[in-house]
């Protein structure tokens, strides 16, 4: 059996990818393409039972209103949802009972992946710092997904009862010790030819532990996102995270 | 409150790094020292209430049958528990209720951790490889814990319906793909100046995930064993692996 | 000054993006694309200076033959070049003073610095192994590069008195330790979501040294390519390998 | 032919694992071992030829006085030689013909076989950053080696004429992007359980050139001296750096 997805922003970068995604998936089919411009109302026409909605935070939330109105399930990687955004999609699901959202920051299931052993090692080593790579056109340092990271990681600490890392340093030129995101260091490194890559080292005595997530193609978020398709007609309500489609609970 | 500790083997060199560790950590107390030759009968003068175990297959089941029978939970390192040893232990430890015994064939937190990502990402990887790499005077090529990571690794591709990973490989130099383990590859690496290395690979459509375990320093299991040490006299009968104490289920 | 670039193959994968980046670079400029039908005589009408050649085996000579007899310089990428066609080339070019033809196996400088780099520490160190790690896709095991690594590897060894590397390995299973390349062991590993990426590790008492190239994209070999086009002029004759242009001695 | 060995400092940390080390090499042998408080006429009794010192900068100058007056060579591993220092030697030397000292601010062959190969590389990558991991007992941040490094590597751009690396960033925690050492980035991890690690990376179109160098023991320097100890009656006069040693030119 496969589903019926529409694409909302199928004509974006990300977008396109997520077309050929689903139409090169043995159980999903693409049944509608809709870009800005173009009349919502081909969605419903089109039988569809699922969204992916990449679009841009202006319009996501007239998109997904459509949607849960109609019955039409959602996965959507567009950003931009604080509380109040996800206060009033909560909302709008209390009323369509059945339909389900599926909202994530990240659908590399690989990034979510590190992320998740980040944070349960993180009870086990008395060290942690992070180190990610990006090509030199990226705008932020460190990037969005080390944060979190490092404020996942830092949270299990916390939990695990660990104190500060140790760190004898007394002379330092400014910067050498990265940034600080909650007492974990994170390193950005800025470099012509890599895409995006990211780092967990933790340490402690006698040994470490290494995670690292490699991005080498913009098509890698794709698998998350035909996951997210395939369980959200299983997920009524709201659904904020990958890890939640990729390991239920 | 202190646990009170006896060191079995305690003057080999595993036992000694054993012994500091217990000397050393604020919840352990080293009171009971004892090598080939001497008296077991000194342990239990000594009130010692787990007994760490680090001998040889010679003399594990007879050490065990003493301190199972006087009361004395045990944490053993020792090797040789074929399938006869462990009903016989089983048989000891139900007529000595509350009696706990775990044993691992592993110590180190870091490689338990490595071999339990290894296998829960797993499922989520078109493609896995294990390169380990040691001192150049092992004496057995893949490691013991390459070989049980892909093991592990291959019966979660199995159990998540995946079929073998792709390689179009037509022409190739024998030994070139590695070793097979289940249909997972493995590589040695034999260099002088390294201690004890592992990394697992695991690759999808455009992004991989890589697990690395460093181990510099004979002193990495004590941590796992120290956490057998706190652990074992809340967990009657028998334990086997150390997962079990790191992650009680 | 800016130099006048023709390109052979122009219309094959290759060739595009050499074409692209003559057409980037500050002190190149495009005056020819030539492909399979078209006449060779476009290309001193363009008043072309030095041709860059991607095309095939069974035109590269009837290629070169043109260019040298016309004063035009070249900068081949294609393979097949044997004996007996590098004497044919010699030849031809004794005959025509003045004109440079630079033939390369590997137009990637970091390739070409990896290769350079690992011959020369290999003198310093006890043990060498070499990791490649490439797509599943690829048909050979180990890569051209590697085995190629291999070998400078070896006869650098060689040739500073070395012995083969220490390997107490008694028990193993076949393959674990990789393809022997005149006693270098060299392990392939296959992974989906990789390209192309290669380790050389050299290990001696208490450190190693590891010499690592990733390849993310195909347009990684244009620079080495421009570095050809901007000397090739200068070194009248044959040169083989570009690392006789990277560092001319 | 074995060369008869001094060694100041023999009761340090340092000094004994060259002791060590001067005995197990077939080619020198061990004649003299002084330390503090101990006369330095031993070393001429013994008739040795060559001493290595790793001392203090307190005492270092009166035991080159020392040897230097007698015909005797030196390995020097003693920090604290600025340029006063150094023209004072020089002195002594120049009323010496024939006796050779040789400084090194780093003995290790793969540290220096690093910082030469990154500075070889610089010329042809648009972007370089050094990362370097280390015990968290250490106190400076970056390190030495980390700072010379980018020193050279800074230089090594200069030369060949590249301007700033591409650098993106417009938001930044402070810190992400490491420390600027002639701006090159440099980022330093303190991790427990690792000892001594760099790496420098280097990036241009599509593809990234890695060099690492991992010290797992205090007993990798040791290779260094012994070099230094095997050439330094060849090479009278002062010599500062063992790159002169590993690769005379």
């Amino acid at each position: 059996m496969t589903v019926r997805v529409g694409v909302l922003g199928a004509r974006g970068k990300v977008g396109r990818e997520v077309c050929r995604a689903v139409r090169d998936a043995d159980d999903t089919e693409l049944v509608a393409e809709v870009d800005a411009g173009d009349p919502l109302g081909a969605l419903e026409e089109s039988g569809v039972e699922v969204v992916v909605d990449f679009t841009s935070p202006d319009v996501v939330m007239a998109n997904l209103e459509h949607c849960v109105a109609r019955g039409i399930h959602a996965v959507v990687g567009t950003t931009g949802f604080d509380a109040e955004r996800i206060a009033t999609l909560r909302g709008r699901l209390d009323d369509a009972p059945g339909v389900g959202v599926l909202i994530a920051p990240n659908f590399s299931v690989g990034a979510v992946l590190m992320m998740r052993f980040a944070a349960e090692a993180a009870a086990f080593y008395e060290s942690v710092e992070v180190v990610e790579l990006h090509h030199p056109d990226k705008a932020d340092a460190p990037s969005g997904t080390a944060r979190r990271t490092a404020e996942l990681v830092a949270a299990a600490r916390a939990e695990a009862g660990l104190g500060p890392a140790p760190d004898a340093t007394r002379t330092s030129l400014p910067g050498a010790r990265g940034a600080d995101v909650d007492g974990v260091p994170v390193h950005a490194v800025r470099l012509r030819g890599l895409v995006a890559h990211q780092e967990v080292l933790l340490g402690g005595e006698g040994e470490t532990l290494t995670i690292r997530h490699d991005s080498f193609d913009r098509a890698s978020f794709t698998p998350g996102v035909l996951a997210g398709v395939r369980a959200i007609a299983d997920r009524p309500g709201l659904t904020i995270g990958l890890e939640h489609v990729l390991w239920p609970s």
